[in-house]
């Protein structure tokens, strides 16, 4: 495929190569939303995070089915679209529960994860009527019953339960999967007794179990493995516990795997959702328990490939690098601050020309950021084309996960405007931080 | 020593164990500054801050040697303290350098660094008189000459070369540390070209070199391999080129190590730098040119060992690893998002229990965060006291540098605040963010 094309596994549904050879997103030129709102800008383009949306709900059976993971990128503007789709929310913090009520996210809606969360935060929680609290510890079963009860409250919970799978290799783990902060362990029995004690206790009502095996997932069997796993717990706490038919949930997690570059192959939701499904009424058959509503919790294949982040490229330099090879150095005006994802996990992006299209020949590049940190790579090795100048804006896709909710002000360079895109239209979501913004929070 | 004493070559200077068994820093209990300000919060020790200023200065022969590199910990009280203590200062973005003028520190006692400064940036600093320029492209050399012209001004500039030293393994190297974004290849001929254009543009005052060999370095020898290298260029500038007295610094850059860990040891700055500076002696003469005027930029090892953070225990929880190991998992209220370092450099920290003693066996024992992730973790592995309970309060020290500055806000867990103390007396540096200072943002 030529550098001017956009791949469309990876790139949002609404990206097009126009006919003056720059991209636009849902009939909005890039190079005129550059001309606007300024770079580094992320554009997110709404159609298609509502479309991924709908699809879950379509693959799982109805948008109760599917909590939007909050943490892979959320805004109030994004949780009112996930309202509307008729998603339902997990939030992890109390920051986040205050972003989503601020967007009027309705709260029965919202499930709550963490594995710390506090007195002030589950408070908050339970006095805003949230949905359920996946809860992860001993110490935080005993302190939800004590603000339940404070609060004349009968909480609905979870208890998420590790169940040693490696979603990567699809293998059952006896320990290393168990080395981690997150939830009860399955073999230790810890899982068994969190929920004999949420059924005890007065002020809590276990409506199902949790677990999450990974992220990028490709394929239903790590899923199914958990499943089987969970499932075999869900049978023994309904023979042994006294659990009505308030007990009914099990989810899945995350880790729903996206395309990132034009090689990869993103996960086909409704055909992993389908076998999942079937393995799931067929474990439940084995177990001989009713088959439970099953929730999944996709967070990076429904913000993921629906943003780009657009930059100016500033200095390029050729670097020799040994006697017959020489590497291109592309400056953009961003960088670690508002993607850290290639420095922290080695992740790999697609980046194309946006302001028009590149008929150079393609040499070793490296795309490299602004920051005072020889580590501030974007894009560590790729062959692109030598004609990418100065003053060109280039955008990488699948930017919508993972980037700006875990961007910092590093350099004190100060954060992205953030542009949603529909049917023509650019609306500001996040205006671009000042520093200002930053100055404001000294005394 | 018992993980009740406090590793003076890692904590602040003014740090004590208190007969009540709590610490405090320069006669501040940490006790009271979470009940004042709440917790996660930074403390800085002031005078431990610009004690290491003095005695940078002291080591290198006076302020005007010493830069103080922003990126490290910058805030605008910070910078008056540098500027209080005789120092120059280093920014590598625009918006260092608004903070470092919002905070009126003398502009001439300012260097510029960057590898991708864009125009806005370098009008801002040529027309408010920036000390000089660390060039680091052909691309920049231009730009920057029109600027100042434009403004009628001649704009000192330093040339950054890149000297193909490893500073950790001691050795020449022709080609790795070559491939990155800094800086002008010494051994291409590129920096001798950069040199000669500066010389030749006439609104531009070429005063010398720079160089920087990496991080958390801990001998002379690496700083010595890089001066003797650069000398020979400087040398060759001399001759070659008609530069004057003006032109005669060589900045060596940073990359002072401190000890993180009690078994560390932190760099001996007095006897690297007399080690230093008699070598470049050395390695001037033989090159048959002036000594001359050395700059360095420390940040790391004047920010780093002043600042500590603390954190409230919340949840702990023992998990079970192997058939007979075990691990205790300490949940604190902040993580990764306060300190990317573990996460994004493996980087390890001290720990200590700091609202009392502690008399429990030591075991294995991992700190984690409060985010939605379980790479989220603050200390690896490590033995600790089997008594820090629910509630405790703990503290990481050494976190001066590159925490709050590539602190984020993922999962919307907002900003810590930050306290400086000094004899007695804490004072509120930066406050706290909340979840208003984010949707201050959204439109």
């Amino acid at each position: 495929m030529s550098f001017n094309a956009l791949p469309a596994h990876v790139w949002p549904r609404n990206a097009r190569r126009e006919e003056d050879g720059s991209v636009s997103i849902a009939g909005v030129s890039l190079p005129a939303i550059a001309e606007e709102f300024g770079t580094a800008v992320m554009v997110v383009d709404e159609d298609d995070f509502r479309s991924r949306c709908r699809d879950m709900a379509v693959a799982f059976g109805g948008g109760e089915h599917v909590h939007y993971a909050s943490k892979a990128f959320l805004t109030s503007r994004i949780a009112r679209w996930v309202a509307e789709e008729g998603l339902c929310l997990d939030i992890a913090s109390h920051g986040e529960f205050l972003v989503a009520l601020n967007a009027g996210f309705p709260a029965e809606r919202i499930a709550a994860h963490g594995n710390n969360k506090d007195h002030a935060f589950l408070h908050a929680l339970v006095s805003n009527g949230v949905g359920h609290v996946v809860v992860d510890s001993h110490q935080e079963i005993e302190e939800l019953n004590a603000v339940a009860g404070s609060l004349g409250i009968v909480q609905d919970v979870l208890v998420r339960v590790k169940p040693g799978i490696d979603a990567h290799t699809h293998e059952f783990i006896a320990t290393a999967h168990e080395d981690q902060k997150f939830g009860f362990s399955l073999a230790s029995g810890s899982a068994f007794r969190a929920a004999a004690r949420a059924v005890e206790l007065e002020n809590l009502r276990l409506v199902g179990l949790h677990c999450h095996v990974g992220s990028q997932v490709f394929d239903a069997e790590g899923f199914s493995l958990a499943a089987e796993r969970v499932l075999k717990l869900y049978g023994r706490i309904m023979d042994e516990l006294s659990v009505g038919e308030e007990f009914h949930i099990l989810d899945l997690g995350g880790g729903y795997g996206i395309a990132y570059l034009e090689k990869e192959t993103p996960l086909d939701v409704v055909g992993v959702a389908q076998d999942l499904l079937s393995r799931v009424e067929k474990h439940a058959a084995r177990f001989n328990v009713p088959v439970p509503t099953i929730k999944v919790e996709p967070g990076r294949a429904i913000a993921g490939p629906s943003t780009v982040t657009m930059y100016r490229v500033g200095t390029v330099k050729d670097v020799t690098v040994e006697d017959n090879f020489s590497r291109r150095y592309i400056s953009v005006n961003g960088g670690m601050s508002d993607n850290i994802r290639p420095a922290l996990y080695d992740a790999v992006y697609d980046i194309r020309k946006v302001n028009g299209l590149t008929q150079g020949e393609e040499i070793p590049s490296r795309v490299v950021g602004s920051h005072c940190e020889s580590g501030d790579i974007l894009i560590h090795d790729q062959k692109l084309p030598d004609d990418i100048a100065t003053g060109d804006l280039v955008a990488l896709a699948a930017t919508g996960a993972y980037c700006y909710s875990m961007s910092s002000r590093y350099n004190m360079m100060m954060r992205p405007a953030i542009v949603s895109v529909k049917e023509g239209q650019a609306s500001l979501m996040v205006r671009r931080e000042t520093i200002e913004d930053y100055l404001a929070l000294e005394v």
